[in-house]
């Protein structure tokens, strides 16, 4: 248990490019395992495959729901570079496609140093956020997540974000605050793809009939590994239009680099 | 010559999912072909491919650079869903990939009125621009800009953020302006795709040492077919660090409708 061990996976037997991984029990909501749970599973496969720690640049389409059980993911280089490594996978359930993913993964070290040199400028800031303990749990079971995934995130909510669990919502299409992996679990770039899917929607704030958007496509960008301790996370939403909305996320690490940047594209269903 | 033209592609005769294209002269800058056509040629065999019209939301990784000559797709559909269809796509020159690209095809007639019904919210605005006699074209040869592709797509900056080309940056890393193609060519969905790649790099507004941010990495969303007539596009960039920047592009047609918004990833070198 922890998202290190949950998303393990290993070679394959029959061939090359193909690991074997398995969704395990409690990473789901409402019976479908988290999105950024499942790219973590192809993610981890893809890094191996490239022989190259880090995701810097990470697409996810999502196919299908996952349900736990065996997974498949068949990895392939297409292009090995100096600096990078770009690979393309699919994510495969017994009986169907889950995930297709394109990625491209580098070594973001500081010592390995391609960045260091580079021009800096910082135009935002980390969001906000009143002290952890001031902070709103996700209670297994409230705010539209259930038991199972809430225990495998630790994830504290700005006050003024969280009311739309109680039926309040802010009105905002916004929610920040902070997250962990439990246990002390350290979170390394892959548990960053973790990181931008794990909140709960940011349409849960607005004051519409909407229950649950579907993701359909998920890029991150990781820009630096984290430092140890709590990330700073803000998700956004500016557009809702024409059945979709997209969600905007940018991640902090303690010492206030940014270490991640995230949109997903999701679908706005029409009210039942 | 044109877009729609130049774009163009023709199924191969060695087997099926091979389609066969042409990086025309004339599209390049600094000789190296603008990735927002290079992508137009490979998104529109997939579009053929998936047998549905319009990209919904589309992520290429540059690979090498593109030089005029024969090139070839191959599209290989990962999942036809009811809705959309999901397809991934090399591209490739004589002797090298150019592109790796994933992408969900849908249709955004109108019409087809999956979104008709859901809620809407848009929180933003389309950028303030002055009239289009007022902005500033992109003149052959300057800006950074050599004469070939200014000539292939007619883009008008706003004032305040064009001051680059004559060595004033604006300081604020953001280009707003009008979009249209030349000789009252159509935008389609998939001109979209130019149209968030066809702006000067927002850097050349930092008071920065940078000369030029190759592409990692392109995501566009297509929210809507565009009306007939201009375009208007915002481009900023908040974060350069470790090397990377993103560049979010968000482009409104004149009547006021979001039909794309576009991050891309690129890198940042370190001075000479």
């Amino acid at each position: 248990m922890g998202f290190a061990t949950d998303t393990a996976v290993a070679p394959a037997e029959d061939g090359p490019g193909r690991w074997t991984g398995t969704v395990h029990e409690g990473w789901d909501i409402g019976g479908n395992a988290n999105g950024g749970y499942l790219l973590g599973i192809a993610a981890r496969a893809m890094a191996a495959e490239a022989g190259r720690p880090d995701p810097v640049t990470v697409t996810a389409h999502y196919l299908a729901p996952g349900r736990p059980g065996p997974v498949t993911v068949e990895a392939e280089v297409v292009k090995q570079g100096k600096r990078f490594t770009t690979v393309r996978a699919t994510l495969d359930g017994p009986d169907r496609r889950l995930l297709a993913v394109l990625g491209t993964f580098g070594d973001l070290a500081p010592a390995a140093g391609d960045g260091a040199g580079a021009p800096v400028r910082v135009v935002d800031r980390p969001p906000e956020l009143p002290p952890v303990e001031d902070c709103i749990a996700l209670v297994p079971g409230e705010q539209g997540m259930p038991p199972t995934f809430a225990n495998r995130v630790d994830i504290r909510m700005h006050p003024d974000d969280a009311g739309f669990a109680r039926g309040r919502p802010s009105g905002e299409m916004r929610l920040r605050g902070w997250f962990r992996l439990p246990e002390g679990e350290p979170i390394d770039t892959l548990a960053l793809l973790l990181a931008t899917d794990a909140y709960p929607p940011t349409i849960f704030n607005a004051d519409l009939p909407v229950a649950w958007t579907p993701t359909v496509e998920l890029t991150t960008h990781v820009r630096a590994r984290p430092a140890p301790g709590w990330l700073r996370c803000a998700f956004t939403t500016r557009f809702v239009t024409g059945g979709f909305l997209e969600e905007d996320g940018v991640v902090w690490d303690e010492t206030g680099t940014l270490v991640a940047q995230s949109r997903q594209l999701a679908l706005v269903p029409r009210p039942a």
